[in-house]
């Protein structure tokens, strides 16, 4: 709630990668994280790292963590609560006078949400060896490339080689769940057994702009018909798809433009966004063949062409680690809470850093699954359930890690 | 040709109404109308209209006219070859030492394209006392309202009394088609039977916007969807009225705005704006009655509530002048050119002259029926042939004109 302060004050909860106030905010991370009796550092990708060292170095490292960045007009919760968690939990082994073997980090992600430069995770993509240079050369529309910005808020694109870990065995992470299985089933805790993959596509259909009182229908090229069919097809291709079993798929048309965008003039150009997401790949290749195909039968059907069919994006479905999701289940099952498993439809930080070491993460329930929105809420309890099963199973795993070799979760068949 | 060179000159031809670009074209025009033996002025309304005096003043006046401003990005023809036919036949009839018994003027109406006030035939409404308080108190962007902008182009927004008329017996408009039943059918002139009602509604859907990853297809309020299966409703009921019979009915979704327009954001707010022209108000009563009905089921079933479904502008179809019209099919006839009657489906300054006296309007041929762009184009010999027709129906209407009793073209039934 202390970090809830700092915000924009026109638009709560607002504190965007970057930022001023987004420094200000992890200088308050930073304070708390050093009363907590952790050692604080920047690394080369911009995360603010927590840490206290284990009794036997030589074991490596358990992470706990999340970012403090937030959407436009976003909520309290949605990245804060993760990094809470690892706060909270290591002041309760302090109390208990507890000290693991394995060391402990805190970490705070930069720039989680997606920022003005147009890409996601760039802390976690940096800690795991994925921020290539493409990356760092994106530009936010004020014209200041992510490599500078990177630089300004205190990582150094020049040496990001630095920042890719490979001493780290185990990351976990707390989230609102930002949706409403949990709390319509009246359940405490939600073991993620993966995060989807998010494939992002963006069609551009090319028609004419002619005067909307003298083209009759049949002489058009309408470029909005040919996408308002397409906006039709996603959703009803995406319901067969669903509807299929048990694998999870979602998509989403959240993005179309109209240009000339005149009450007088027929559409002559119309640009949308795809966004497809499912824990089983063969879905989304199975959805993007019917759309490529109907989207361009649809366009010849209304004599527009249809210019672009481009993959923006494309990651991949990543399982989080089954020793890990067990000894998450374990702690729930030992706390007394209902759990239940359950796949990530958002991206996370977990899910860049199951590239570097095993990765789990739990959900805790939010108001009606709202997020990304000033009305989002998780109640106290739930969250310190949620901090409560991390912390028991942090200890378990600081014992059985020791006797595991090595394990990545990963990207899904 | 001379008027095409001023232009914005990074967007040709661009001279938009109540610019410095547009009061230079006018400058040229008014020297122009002086050259060829006009007096000039402007009226209380920014007409600029050349005037000649008849050898009787009191039979009043016949006037030829349209606009010299442009679309953004327009082309060098809709309304200027109007106001260069009305120039043109004064200058001939000069040449032949002709002088009619009419009061001859030519008139360049004031911002007859949409402006930026959101307004448009603003000089010819104000010729016909139909430019109320509500339209002069319309604000550009930048915060001017139209009443300031009227004043600073040499109008008088409160003397707007002053410049209507009631001594005009007939006026007559030559234009580009802006489509292409003439070009297609190898025909010289149009002449406008009537010009099409156009009734402009706007619609809001109302969704949530929630979290595309997260949140189940069955539990979403997606604003697009709903906005995009009316989009393609609006194409199938207009395709459905238009095969009916031989009225003229064409509707056109060229607005739709989302929000929050985010690829990774389930659309929570669609606007779209519907233009709907026709000859036959009857169809257009039918067309809103199906759109109002299965755009509300359809939110219904997608769980999106329809905010609005608001009528922002409603103008009645105008029927020309039965005498004015077989004036000009005479004309044409008698100059040996092939013609045909056909409705015109774009707005004109002579829709609004319909209302203070009788009124017609001659198409002639541009290629491919563009229109609104730079490659606007017709031909030198189809103007000159429309202003023929016109310039033999004003010196046959100057005589047929003293038999007959004052008479209105007008709303359609």
């Amino acid at each position: 709630m202390d970090l809830a302060e700092i915000t924009d004050p026109e638009r709560p909860y607002t504190r965007r990668s970057f930022t001023a106030l987004f420094l200000e905010g992890r200088a308050l991370v930073a304070r708390r994280f050093v009363e907590a009796g952790l050692s604080v550092r920047l690394d080369k990708a911009g995360n603010l790292i927590g840490r206290i060292e284990g009794r036997d170095p030589s074991l490596g490292v358990i992470a706990i963590g999340s970012h403090s960045d937030t959407v436009p007009s976003g909520g309290r919760f949605d990245g804060i609560a993760g990094v809470a968690t690892g706060l909270e939990i290591v002041r309760a082994l302090r109390d208990a006078g507890t000290r693991l073997d394995h060391t402990l980090e805190v970490i705070d992600f930069l720039a989680e949400e997606p920022s003005e430069y147009g890409l996601s995770c760039v802390g976690s993509r940096g800690m795991t060896g994925s921020l290539d240079g493409r990356m760092l050369d994106l530009v936010e529309p004020g014209g200041e490339p992510l490599r500078d910005a990177l630089g300004r808020v205190g990582g150094d694109p020049d040496r990001l080689g630095e920042a890719k870990r490979s001493d780290v065995r185990a990351f976990l992470e707390l989230h609102i769940e930002q949706g409403i299985v949990l709390e319509s089933q009246s359940l405490d805790i939600g073991v993620v057994s993966s995060i989807v993959g998010i494939r992002r596509i963006e069609i551009v259909f090319d028609g004419e702009a002619d005067h909307a009182g003298t083209t009759p229908l049949h002489l058009r090229h309408d470029a909005l018909v040919a996408a308002a069919q397409t906006v039709g097809l996603v959703r009803r291709v995406a319901e067969e798809l669903d509807r299929e079993g048990s694998d999870y798929f979602v998509a989403t048309v959240g993005i179309l433009t109209v240009e000339p965008s005149a009450s007088n003039i027929v559409p002559g150009r119309c640009r949308l966004v795809i966004d497809a997401r499912t824990t089983a790949p063969a879905l989304t290749t199975r959805f993007v063949e019917t759309v490529d195909r109907e989207s361009k039968a649809a366009a010849a059907r209304l004599r527009v062409r249809r210019s672009a069919f481009t993959t923006l994006s494309d990651g991949p479905p990543v399982a989080c680690d089954p020793d890990l999701q067990t000894a998450l289940r374990r702690a729930a099952e030992d706390l007394g809470l209902k759990q239940t498993d359950l796949p990530s439809g958002a991206g996370h930080d977990a899910a860049f850093m199951s590239r570097i070491c095993r990765s789990a993460m739990v959900f805790v329930p939010c108001r009606a699954g709202k997020s990304h929105a000033p009305e989002e809420w998780a109640d106290r309890d739930a969250v310190a359930a949620g901090a409560a099963v991390i912390l028991q199973a942090v200890q378990a795993l600081d014992r059985s890690l020791q006797e595991a070799g090595p394990a990545l979760g990963g990207e899904m068949p």
